[in-house]
């Protein structure tokens, strides 16, 4: 765990933890391996075949049910927990299981879950001890506890988006025909650790070059760069578990005209966006302004996704920022807004920027220009 | 995706899950995002709020459930597919679900999945669309295809151990009294990257130096190396999509005789797991013939975990080499071998290789030197 971590005040965050269960008529949550538990908690514990679960209620200390192997992590904590830890064979682990519930003092009522993050596994194991309660949905909940980022949260997505940007300025020197998107991507990620992201980056950098970047999600491939291609690349960093996600799009060499066009629409869409984007703006709002504009241009069918998403311990939270979401912006909500549009067998444009609600109205994090920047020619 | 994938036949691999189906009895498998979706179609989708699910039966063409931006992945494949894409509103996901779910002839009957890797999301979004059908744990069908690797995959985990080997090689100058952990953990990525590593790390390395080394899953923290520290290094590289998992220990200047003496019970438990491993053998007996050593020499109760575990597309799979496990070795078959002890406040000792089941019995991936090495001082 990192310095950063140990100034947070974990039993501040599961106090407000209590009360988002009583409001949301709980009698308490059961959380599996997840940023919502480190949330809480501040423990990390990978995702794997050995569940950890923990499980909180308004009146009883946290209880954590984990592997053996990963009771070290739990032995000098600031706040009070009960751990139940179990051995190696799956066939003993229900026993374990109960202990933990009975100590959280769950009796058969509500509970809630995150469906985004649970597992059969946990489920199945929560469901294996003959006690009865309803597993429902607290995703609501913990949204709303997690969207309210504090001063020290808020400080770490900015080093976050910081050390993204200079990674990015790091390498644009190398973006010139002939490197492949493997190659560039590899290079940024050596770049984003040059810069002090911690090692385990939000995601594995999108660099996607001519057809390729008119697949959203496209992986890195072995193409190489060649003069006319629009590149996309989307990456980000990790600065104590806090994340940034930030997209830009270049041209190699001189662009097709209607390349250029698309770019001036999407960085029109995105300045919408931020233009409307304050208190008492609902998410689809911001989604609607970029919309609009895509839309009117006569892209709107090639914009095929939201125009951004929550963003902070996860790469992808709470707010959506896409059509029918009606949740009001609030001071300290982050997210990204990102309109694009793809071109299919021609290529795409996307800009992405983090920014944060502040009582005025929006602050972006991220300040790298957003125009079509011509490399290698 | 990079070209290597592309030398997979994924009919073939269909053709052997439609078998496995068959013998399990089951109607048929629902996938979401993940290795085994991977390893059927060669598709990579992020584990994401959007669900993935792929969908697997006899006698029908793989379907595909996923969200409108990710249909480019799917617009060249080798093989036959039906895809059902759904857009941004979750409201909407339950028709597509259903019609997909017509697509793939489920009828009723048994369909498998993985509880380790689906999770409540797709879970729900399956059992929304009013047909009626019992899901059950296909693992252990799935496991038995993903355990028999072919020559393909054997050879692209020699290469993650080569790029791994080769990492921590480039990297032994830098470790000295006055590095952190973190530090130490950044320089490893960056050389696991340049000596060819996908930038997708298996997972992000485990640098833990004096008292953190007596936890197995410890994070890199801000801790400088002092003399006398024992350090664990726990580290892998990608290549193609699969993995390595090599774990090393070292001396920071002079250890104190206690640990000499654990490093080198670890080491003959290892060299144990090693010669006994063989076709015919179970997971149980390698893990037995490491656990006897170090038992016999008083440690046991610091034993805290198994073995060892399968290794692949996956850092943790199947065949898991643990106490109770009577699964028989076959060739091809991967797994580590990673016996540990670990004294609480005082510090701990793992060595881990990569192993593969041949016919004759066992070849090692991995040949860096097992010895304490003492390096800084």
């Amino acid at each position: 765990m990192s310095a950063s971590f140990s100034s947070v005040d974990y039993d501040l965050r599961q106090q407000r933890l209590a009360q988002a269960i009583k409001i949301a008529q709980l009698e308490g949550m059961a959380l599996n391996a997840g940023p919502s538990l480190t949330y809480l908690t501040g423990l990390h514990f990978h995702l794997s075949e050995r569940p950890v679960l923990g499980l909180f209620s308004a009146g009883n200390p946290p209880v954590i049910v984990l592997p053996e192997l990963e009771t070290g992590k739990i032995s000098n904590l600031a706040y009070q927990t009960s751990s139940f830890a179990y051995g190696e064979d799956p066939e003993t682990w229900q026993t374990i299981m109960k202990e933990g519930i009975q100590a959280a003092g769950f009796s058969g009522r509500r509970i809630g879950i995150e469906p985004r993050v649970l597992r059969v596994l946990e489920l199945d194991l929560l469901n294996s001890t003959g006690i009865d309660f309803t597993l429902v949905s607290g995703e609501a909940a913990l949204a709303h506890l997690r969207m309210q980022k504090d001063e020290y949260e808020q400080a770490r997505m900015q080093k976050a988006v910081d050390i993204a940007q200079n990674a990015l300025d790091a390498i644009l020197p190398e973006i010139k025909p002939g490197i492949t998107e493997r190659e560039l991507a590899a290079k940024l990620v050596v770049a984003l650790l040059n810069n002090g992201s911690d090692p385990q980056l939000p995601f594995s950098p999108i660099v996607a070059s001519g057809p390729n970047s008119a697949n959203p999600h496209a992986f890195p491939t072995d193409r190489q760069l060649i003069k006319g291609d629009l590149l996309i690349i989307d990456w980000g960093a990790n600065e104590g578990g806090y994340f940034s996600d930030l997209t830009r799009t270049f041209a190699i060499g001189d662009p097709q005209q209607e390349m250029v066009e698309i770019a001036q629409i999407v960085l029109e869409a995105n300045q919408a966006a931020h233009n409307i984007a304050r208190p008492g703006v609902s998410a689809q709002e911001v989604d609607q302004a970029a919309r609009a504009v895509i839309e009117a241009a006569g892209y709107g069918d090639y914009f095929t996704h939201r125009t951004g998403h929550g963003l902070g311990m996860e790469g992808h939270e709470a707010p959506y920022i896409r059509a029918g979401n009606p949740i009001l912006l609030t001071p300290g909500m982050t997210f990204t807004i990102e309109p694009g549009i793809y071109l299919s067998g021609k290529g795409g444009v996307r800009i992405e920027d983090d920014v944060v609600i502040t009582e005025e109205g929006l602050y972006s994090f991220s300040d790298l220009p957003r125009e079509l920047k011509i490399l290698g020619s």
